[in-house]
């Protein structure tokens, strides 16, 4: 097996349209399948990946550690293995990016915070270890807002630099968005999966609390936080989460429960029924998007979903406060011993939230755990009487300028029930910056929730890229 | 099939020494047989030990509630099914005492609180129910602490009178080492269960952590809170057990572990390696009770068991003010809304501990569960290096007076690192008052600790009982 080396790269260094041929544009699917069948070379996916890398990257800001020759030789060596019928995995040859909040052996890992700047772990997060071992390449690290909290990034929106990505998984949502890398680990505590997605245009997917292992993951919050994954397409998203699912042993939070083949619930999707949340969603969203989602609601019922109107549990009711508070608790106890040694390195914006944590008392935070189990089980429940739920995944696009990471409200639902979410691009608002919608489904239901995402995915034929213009 | 009232039980109210042939003397695993056999009739054994009870229970206050019309109704039923070959389970025909914390349906449940005075439950306490389903009679509701914490119960020691019982299962430990019940159940949130069982003489197991549902019990400490049972050898204590342990839907910190078959393993116990735990234990012990140990533990080695002296591992330091911490939060936690309204009648002592729990913060209250979770491994991986661990069950014999229950120091380690653990009745001392052995073991390993528990008992031969003169 030999490879011809595109010419079209040439075209990159021009900032025009991009032709479609160009490797970077594929997906994980059809680059893994031509590499599989030798139509495409590793060594030149990863050349196309690094020279669009290398000319958006000064406007983007999503990256804080390329591993350019780490990348260039694991393409190389998958090649070699590829050309003796070597094949690692469902991801053999793919570049992939990873929050810089993910442990890797050898690769400084910052988590945003000057007092990180130079550490370098001894060993992959679980998440980090089964892409490896999947065949994907670790492109290198993207910027995430300090400790995954507020702190925002140096990253733009690849659509509008203007804006924000949202956060904190900002660079992993550029990133992808910006077709820089085919797909990309963040994390979700509140909205920082979910958000920076639906900001950016890419798909998000938060599973279901346990699903992925978060052994490796710098913490924030121990019962609230969870692996995300940025892609382009669903299809691609089923592929990384069959890899990246199952139990733990180094991870008492992750989950049992057997894994599906997610894939083979993409064939042929039904129309689902559809469990619209109004309430709250709507009421808070901005006028473009509220009327954006009744237009997108339209079309999957013309395309023969039903939709019948859903109300939250009661236990919504204080469901953000509980949700902020045990945040701000568990952060504080992560942070506890670096936070005591090194207060004056950390912004003021995380100074802050962990003094709250600091200040609320033990009871207060086992009202948290109450009202969380107490939510997941009505949350779970509500889940079960309709294929789906349905919301926007922000109450807005992506705000202008960077002093936040924007509105993370529609977020925190899926994440304090750990109930598993998946944002969808869905159109463009008028500003030309992404619109996207939030399904939600029932626990450990990720095989519903991307089949059900598949078939809006086609509906809503969502194909718009960034220009960078 | 039918049965020949005993006339032994006119000896009953002579207050002398009783026939051995008394039904209330047997045990349960020679009760049960001898009711299967026909040689011994339930209702019989039910007046047996309705007699003992009426005969010491003024002096010894071991119980809230007797049930007597219930339970003679309930062995009524049982012989009238016997007759007809129809056998409940391992258990049938019984009496069993409850402590007055588990929820029983119909039975008024008071919690050794005025506030719960008049409180009938509608449901059983899982427990409770599958003893019911094992064939068990339900005598009543024994003696509690005030919320199973602090606050002595009326009841007193039956070997000395003056003396205090232990708690905070008093009645429960007192009725079974007087005799007036079989078996019975309590529970140990710190010492209540090896504690009250040293004081009284008795057999007390608290299992690991998750291996008996706390559904319908009560709550004090949900993250330390176990189901304990009292009984009169080793081997009632394996019938019980069995009867007791396995995962419950109702109870999410219930284990998943498959329950072994606890009787089996007690046919020829092999002498033990032996875990002597000096360092913390010995060095708290009275004089008596140390030399005790030393003796003790001279007879086991004689007998064959290898005697090694252990060491407590590194995050034993701190862990008993972990364990407090811990305690205080969820305590105040458990309680918030009854005591927000009924303040005023609970004790001091429960204010006192309330209020502590108030005081505690969220951070610090993490602190305690981080340090739960390395200690609770840490032991785990120290009682896999031998078969089992030995310890005194209490610094001292029973106190004198009813001022407190006595010092849980002992039992905490078990209780905060969930691990198993059985307190059996070692000698007397020179007061007259029981002195008993601690035997802890790894998780779920409660098997291979009654196996050495029935060893050690074998060795021990311990065969007084209170005098109640």
């Amino acid at each position: 097996m030999s490879y011809q080396k595109s010419d079209d790269s040439t075209l990159l260094h021009a900032g025009k349209t991009i032709s479609m041929t160009q490797p970077y544009t594929l997906t994980i699917a059809t680059a893994a399948e031509q590499m599989r069948t030798g139509q495409l070379s590793p060594v030149e996916l990863m050349h196309s990946c690094l020279d669009r890398l290398d000319q958006l990257e000064p406007r983007l800001q999503a990256w804080v550690t390329v591993d350019r020759d780490g990348a260039l030789s694991a393409a190389q060596r998958c090649e070699t293995e590829m050309t003796q019928g070597q094949h690692r995995g469902p991801l053999h040859g793919i570049p992939i990016g990873l929050k810089d909040i993910f442990l890797t052996a050898g690769m400084k890992t910052t988590m945003g915070s000057a007092i990180y700047a130079n550490f370098v772990p001894d060993y992959d997060a679980t998440s980090v270890r089964l892409l490896k071992e999947a065949g994907a390449i670790i492109l290198g690290k993207a910027q995430t807002t300090e400790f995954a909290a507020l702190a925002p990034s140096p990253t733009h929106n690849p659509w509008i630099l203007e804006h924000t990505p949202g956060g904190s998984s900002s660079g992993s949502a550029a990133a992808v968005a910006a077709q820089m890398c085919f797909g990309a680990l963040g994390s979700q505590t509140y909205g920082s999966t979910i958000r920076p997605a639906a900001y950016c245009g890419c798909v998000g997917l938060k599973p279901t609390f346990g699903r992925i292992s978060t052994y490796g993951v710098y913490p924030l919050s121990g019962s609230l936080d969870h692996v995300g994954i940025f892609s382009r397409t669903v299809t691609d998203m089923a592929l990384l989460l069959q890899v990246l699912a199952g139990e733990d042993q180094n991870d008492p939070a992750s989950a049992a429960q057997l894994v599906p083949n997610y894939s083979s619930a993409l064939t042929n999707p039904e129309p689902p029924r559809i469990g619209l949340v109004r309430e709250f969603f709507l009421e808070k969203a901005d006028d473009e998007t509220r009327q954006h989602i009744e237009i997108v609601v339209d079309q999957f019922s013309q395309a023969g979903a039903k939709i019948e109107e859903v109300h939250l549990p009661d236990s919504f009711k204080g469901a953000p406060e509980a949700h902020f508070n045990m945040m701000f608790v568990e952060s504080a106890f992560s942070h506890s011993e670096v936070y005591e040694q090194y207060k004056a390195r950390y912004s003021p914006q995380m100074q802050d939230l962990i003094e709250k944590g600091r200040k609320i008392s033990g009871v207060d935070y086992l009202e948290t755990q109450r009202h969380q189990h107490l939510f997941r089980d009505e949350m779970d429940t509500l889940c079960r009487t309709v294929d789906i739920l349905l919301t926007p995944a922000t109450p807005a696009p992506a705000p202008k300028g960077f002093t936040t990471t924007g509105d993370p409200t529609f977020n925190g639902p899926a994440t304090f029930s750990g109930l598993p979410s998946l944002g969808l691009p869905s159109g463009l608002s008028k500003g030309g910056l992404p619109l996207s919608i939030q399904l939600m489904g029932a626990a450990f239901s990720e095989e519903n929730l991307l089949a059900v995402g598949k078939w809006c995915e086609e509906v809503l034929a969502f194909s718009h890229t960034p220009s960078m213009a």
